[in-house]
């Protein structure tokens, strides 16, 4: 892999990289970042962003789902707001770039700002969510769905292993689990929601960039495949008179990577797999194994789909087994804002950067956000594509780069969009 | 599948049938038959089966491994005896024909024998031997290992889940366990073990026969598959940048069917395969998976073996994964006496029966008793090839065929076999 020395960082980026070390300090575990929504380490990591959010300007208030949300204020009254932000809760075990890296390198370009005294025409906003990783309660994307209105009510009775409601842990937070439902901005008065985010993937690495434009959060769909064959005597059967449902179902995985491979823009991962009755000595009367399939592009995705059942379908028949495709998740893409696209590219030409494009195969608080405006994301390179995990690493001077990134392209955004060329 | 209609069965089949469902009643479960070495329901079957060789006109013994024993004299002083015989141990939760039906078939044999006065010019000894299945203790084929004198004594503290050694529960059968490794027979004095057995595969029901002669007791190896990838993010790690342990698995899993099939006398079976981590959402770190391999013939299994090596580091190598192979278990084929072949051949020719010969793919005490003397066996069509299973079933017209085809190869065979065409 070609990999570029590592420059010196700019102040900024190194001050980014120092809070994120300290913002780590944040969590349930002596030896490891474990930061769940609406917990005592989820409160101190509010107070610590928050001090420095007012540092950078902003004025500051946590909403009723427990964001943390700073204002940072325009030149034009009641122009839309420009979102910018991430999340501030992690997995368990977790790594200290994912989610809070956008949060921070929001308050640097904001503090960018501030510290020459410019004022955009709309207002900036830097928002720090609290749920997006869905770890402590059976919910996900609290904050984002929030602001976007699509939060769910019902979801206020959602548990956690403990048995404390989403409703009373927001209560113990010091929020109006009531308020939940009117934190729905109003889509006229929101410009845009942008968020730097680490790739979590080994793209950028592996063609050594600092940073990439998101085109797309990519849909995804999962399935349980069950293959039904017949069990036998390993010893006894012969090949020819044989149902084995385990080498149907490695026929059907092959398959899988393939019709992925040949889709240019798609990626499906078999995970799981098992083979019952589970003996040395027993031809497998079933197999079972789970598909993850995810593309930037929802007709791709439903192409492939259907690609697989028929070549699922075909290689059943042919072995005489049966197969069985159920759908255990589905959700559509999240396509990043053409408009914001160009400017990022723009700013990347100005600086002599590379301007490479990718989507993003995880998700992010972009999925909730794009019901309420544009989106557009922006990606930093991460050692070995590695993420949730506490060898999670980042580049001090990609991260420099993209706090540059991220001012140039909010000097040159103008308001309203569509201003821009479509 | 071509299936003849069933003909009546002869008297001789008839009484075997009735034996086999009577001496099914010696089980140590309710409502399923489970019985194991050296148990009261193992001395129970004993008592019931020495009544019905007593009244086939044998003297009775059980031998210090808890084997019985029965003889029929012959009428040359001190010829070679010859040995027919199975098991009457069974699985947990087993068919009633799965070794029962050998020892019930060969008293069947020798009461026909007997009933008309029939003395052959040597003994012939029934043998019931109490561990074939090795399920009560972590060894197997006990009492044919005695009488080939290969038994390992320190086997005798073996221990039972009750925590009962072997030496034991031979006691507490009457035996006396320090007399089991005087058991072991003289080659000299033995001329043949042969034994009848349903087939525990589909091949002579696929071929609408009612029996088949066995040309060998297949060898077998068991191996250990670890294939060593890289974990990485289902959405992110693009299909080019993947070192996806499973799907390597998948095409090695398809390598292992494909040699067998390419390999005439060979089967070959994949029972387990594990994905690490296991997450729906997780491109495989670590695939684990089984091989059992069996042929006749020791020369094609190990031929296979080198083969599927070869296939197992050439994906491993164009996929950039790590594979290692671990033998688990190995055994060697043992063949059946060609001379015994071809008098079972000669006889079925005399009934006007087809001569089709196959292998065993399962183990059976000829395993160990090929290292005292020639063997033969025959096998009996069995329903869907279905074994240790409630569901295992033969029809009482094949049943009294194999009966027939025993006691015409009786009557037929010389001794000594040096009197026989090599």
């Amino acid at each position: 892999m070609r990999r570029s020395r590592e420059r010196p960082g700019t102040p900024a980026g190194i001050r980014v990289m120092e809070r994120l070390d300290e913002l780590a300090a944040c969590t349930s575990e002596l030896s490891a970042l474990t930061r769940l929504y609406l917990t005592p380490e989820h409160s101190r990591a509010v107070a610590m962003v928050r001090g420095w959010m007012e540092e950078a300007g902003m004025s500051t208030e946590v909403d009723d789902a427990g964001s943390l949300v700073g204002h940072y204020p325009g030149r034009v009254p009641d122009a839309p707001v420009l979102l910018l932000g991430s999340h501030i809760d992690t997995v368990r075990n977790a790594g200290r770039y994912d989610g809070n890296l956008g949060v921070v390198a929001a308050i640097e370009a904001v503090a960018a700002l501030h510290a020459v005294g410019q004022r955009l025409d709309f207002a900036v906003e830097v928002l720090a969510f609290g749920d997006e990783e869905g770890v402590r309660f059976p919910v996900t994307l609290t904050g984002s769905r929030s602001l976007a209105g699509t939060f769910e009510t019902p979801n206020l009775d959602a548990l956690d292993k403990a048995g404390i409601s989403l409703r009373q842990a927001l209560l113990d937070f010091g929020c109006n689990p009531d308020g939940v439902a009117h934190l729905g901005r109003d889509p006229a008065a929101t410009l845009a929601y942008v968020e730097v985010h680490i790739e979590q993937g080994p793209v950028l690495e592996a063609e050594d960039l600092p940073v990439g434009v998101v085109t797309a959060i990519n849909g995804a769909s999962r399935f349980k495949v069950d293959v039904e064959g017949k069990a036998g005597h390993a010893g006894t059967v012969p090949m020819d008179l044989r149902l084995d449902a385990g080498a149907a179902a490695a026929e059907m995985i092959l398959a899988v990577e393939n019709v992925a491979a040949s889709a240019g823009d798609l990626v499906a991962t078999v995970g799981t797999c098992e083979l019952r009755p589970g003996a040395v000595n027993v031809i497998p009367a079933s197999a079972h194994f789970t598909i993850d399939i995810r593309s930037p592009d929802d007709g791709h995705r439903l192409d492939a789909i259907g690609a697989l059942k028929a070549r699922f379908e075909a290689i059943a028949e042919r072995r005489g087994v049966t197969v069985t495709v159920a759908r255990t998740y589905d959700e559509a893409a999240a396509r990043c804002d053409p408009r914001l696209i160009g400017e990022f590219k723009a700013t990347l030409g100005a600086m002599n950067l590379p301007r490479r494009l990718l989507s993003s195969g995880a998700g992010h608080d972009g999925l909730a956000m794009v019901s309420l405006c544009p989106i557009a994301m922006l990606f930093v390179r991460c050692r070995g594509g590695i993420s949730h995990n506490p060898a999670e690493a980042v580049r001090t001077d990609d991260v420099s780069t993209a706090v540059e990134v991220l001012v140039g392209f909010l000097r040159r955004l103008p308001c309203p969009l569509s201003k821009l060329p479509a």
